[in-house]
């Protein structure tokens, strides 16, 4: 097992975090523009990167396991690509100084693949984003997000 | 052991990706502005972070273990915080396309502490820092680095 970890601090109450890590609003703001479904504890969301104009474009479908409000999210992918289908993404908020701080996992690789060196530095880039989207009420979400590679 | 893994593809030679690896004056235009040693094979190279106008600035010092000419970059932390001393960092090259893609790994954490979270992120701002220094000439190094936090 290999995990994805990264930790950011965004000047921001928790809630104002949470709010946009719980609502498609929200993760439309800084993930991809492309967000449908049910973001609170229970629900499923679907993501979907539109690169190409394909009528089928990628992305994943989450479960919300946990959804607690302004302190823990956590995700289980339950379609996608192979290698995210049962893997965990977690967010823990708290507060340290005047900053919301998130420690960020992406759990349950099997194996330390290409795709997951690329995702690892994709998902810093959209925390980046999720850090401005907060802040300023911009962030970058596909398909305006910052390109890392030939992989997007 | 935990590994930080990222992959970044640059629009750019092999050649021009190893050079701002493995000169001061590429790196300084990417990772830190207060760049000094040797950063070919054999060398020790020292990397400051002033952030605070402290007389003391924070920083690494990397000896280069390897350095195979636009394919392979190997260095081991020789100085700096206790939990990078003895971890490696390691870049591989390889052409895909119009791309150069770098493999990134910085192997040996003890453990996965919130600093290495941390680091993971900042790994993946420099990385498309290095990424714009290479293809426009003008890239982000500290000071003037990508802010992900309090711990900057």
């Amino acid at each position: 097992m290999v995990d994805i970890l990264h930790r950011v601090g965004i000047t921001a109450s928790q809630d104002a975090v949470y709010q946009a890590l719980t609502t498609t609003e929200g993760l439309a703001g800084w993930w991809t523009s492309d967000v449908r479904g049910d973001a609170d504890a229970g629900g499923v969301v679907q993501f979907r990167f539109r690169f190409d104009d394909s009528p089928d474009p990628d992305g994943f479908d989450m479960s919300v396991l946990e959804a607690k409000p302004a302190e823990r999210v956590l995700w289980e992918v339950v379609d996608g690509p192979g290698e995210w289908i049962g893997t965990q993404i977690s967010w823990d908020l708290r507060t340290e100084g005047d900053y919301t701080i998130i420690m960020f996992a992406h759990r349950g690789w099997q194996e330390p693949v290409e795709f997951m060196h690329h995702c690892s530095t994709k998902w810093a880039t959209f925390l980046v984003s999720l850090k401005a989207y907060v802040e300023t009420g911009k962030g970058a979400p596909a398909p305006y997000e910052e390109r890392v590679g030939d992989w997007r």
